[in-house]
């Protein structure tokens, strides 16, 4: 890895600190971002820690009527003994380059970006909260800014990272959530931006939330574009069943987003011996599973809540409750498990965590 | 229609004219710009007419990260007698809130939209240019605002105008284009946002355009993304084929644009008594009409170009070629008389031209 020459300019003034209990998911931010351009011809360049500020584009900036822009989210947890852990950042380095190719957009250097990273986080250590639950959310994005309305690919580029401390995602414990599926709208066919990370596929999802909040439902389960029948995802989470003992999870087809808890669960399955299937899974599948009592359990996945339990599907009117709508004991085990080696309280037998500042 | 209240601040200096030979499409823009926030429980307010500079934005605003943005084309012109002509802005605006609906972003004033137009146009009309072939491109576009990194609807937005003088989109003679069809990349399906005009649709298909450039072709043809044969759009242009004397187009399906000059085609068609249906078009219907003799002309139809004569498709390896690569007879009649009736050199039987300062 070379060296990036990271240039740091410190805020002047450190902003006020909320307590954990008052953070509100992805609206307060540390004091610094991290930033670097791109230009056509010129590559990365300019990387900088800056004070987190507004940022100021062209009003003809290609993200505001073209759409190219990238994201990824992950997290870092800081233990009792002052160690900082990242969960397998190097996987959404790579899907954020997976997604750039998607959307025509310029490969960052994974390392670099792993560096800069780094950077920042010590830079902003303080903002890491250390109660139970509680963790630093991380933003890397990437978006066009050249100034030209043209349906071509950007020449220029801007790529940020900024940071959010927040808060328990279960501050009253763990609870299963109800699932609007959705029949009418579609996140997302093979051939689209599905398994991209990118703004357009959460545009294209509000509608639908809308319809479940005044539903009542927490969240929507996406069907495929093309029969309306097979399950993609959950919301913005992947999606797992067990089902007569056997825990099953979409296959990877190009319209579903290639998850790293769901990878990570998988290979957690895996290890402890629990059979785990990547196949296609029917809404009729999960319909008959229920009505001959073997739909167990059910679970979105996803960095922002880990694992959630999922207690009630809503399907054409009719109700599919799960585990008497309450937390399986997979499900339990999963979030455990996973929110364990990411803190560091329990081991890692994958080499997933990368510990920053461990004496 | 209300009083709106636009508060207008002039420029001080005012930026230098390129001659229209030299105009690049959508990279010069005017003095001025038109700007109007939005609050969720106050609406729109602080309408505007500003100098044109950049914007300034939180790295956290949901534009950048969950693509809350829709946007609209049109064009102004200039007749020699000094009139401004807008052509159909009604159903730009109609749009716009269509799309609105589809992105969960707040509705407009259809009417305060036109009249912010007016003004603005007012303001910078020196900048549209007369020569034949040019006019003022018009991009209406809102964007969401808000500093929240989470996946739901922006409780704050901006709505803006700008303008670009553009040069003749056919300053060497209209001229046909070749076309690939698309096999792997899908634009959209029924249930997505493909009937509506938001970034995250330009983003998606710019893959596909990378290829067609690199095979030398002007555009791609999109087929349906369900069953792969379905014609739906070209590039980001509506499309029309006249097969043994009929016009076809595709029919509006969920998943293509309501184009304003697609529509216009039609009612002309109809006008002058030429058979013209919109309809399911496969692309084998295509390869059996050119293996037979019966393709007569192919065209896109969209605001910049408003015509565009299609010479040659190819569809894995295929190629069909139309008219012999030359502009058809009806395309270039549909051509003169709509760029006729938008410059005001031809009668207007619809009532679609606005006229700003008739005398």
């Amino acid at each position: 890895m070379s060296n990036l020459n990271i240039q740091i300019t410190l805020s002047e003034k450190k902003k006020d600190k909320l307590p954990t209990d008052q953070l509100v998911f992805g609206t307060t931010f540390t004091d610094h971002m991290f930033i670097a351009d791109y230009i056509e011809g010129k590559g990365w360049h300019n990387h900088r820690v800056v004070p987190y500020a507004p940022i100021t584009l062209e009003p003809s900036a290609t993200i505001f009527h073209y759409g190219q822009t990238i994201f990824e989210g992950m997290k870092a947890y800081l233990s009792e003994d002052g160690v900082v852990r990242l969960f397998r950042p190097d996987q959404n380095m790579k899907r954020m380059n997976h997604s750039a190719d998607r959307l025509s957009m310029p490969q960052i250097d994974e390392n670099h970006a792993l560096e800069a990273l780094v950077e920042l986080i010590k830079v902003d250590k303080e903002w890491i909260p250390k109660d139970p639950g509680t963790s630093l959310y991380i933003r890397p994005f990437m978006i066009a800014t050249e100034p030209h309305l043209g349906v071509s690919a950007s020449k220029s580029y801007t790529y940020m990272i900024i940071m959010s401390p927040v808060g328990s995602y279960y501050e009253e414990g763990i609870h299963p959530v109800k699932i609007l599926v959705e029949s009418e709208y579609v996140r997302a066919v093979a051939g689209g931006t599905g398994n991209a990370k990118t703004a357009g596929n959460y545009a294209s999802s509000l509608k639908a939330q809308e319809v479940a909040d005044r539903e009542g439902y927490s969240q929507v389960l996406w069907l495929d574009g093309i029969e309306r029948k097979y399950i993609e995802e959950v919301g913005s989470m992947n999606v797992f069943f067990k089902i007569d003992g056997e825990v099953v999870t979409p296959a990877l087809n190009g319209s579903i987003l290639d998850g790293i808890t769901r990878k990570s669960i998988i290979d957690l399955l895996k290890h402890w011996s629990v059979p785990v299937v990547e196949r296609r899974v029917s809404i009729d599948e999960i319909r008959e599973a229920h009505r001959t009592g073997k739909l167990d359990e059910a679970f979105g996945t996803g960095t922002a809540a880990v694992i959630s339990p999922i207690g009630e599907f809503r399907y054409q009117g009719e109700l599919f409750y799960v585990n008497n709508g309450e937390t399986g004991e997979l499900s339990a085990k999963l979030y455990d498990a996973l929110t364990g080696i990411q803190k560091g309280t329990q081991e890692d037998p994958f080499g997933w965590v990368v510990e920053l500042n461990k004496k």
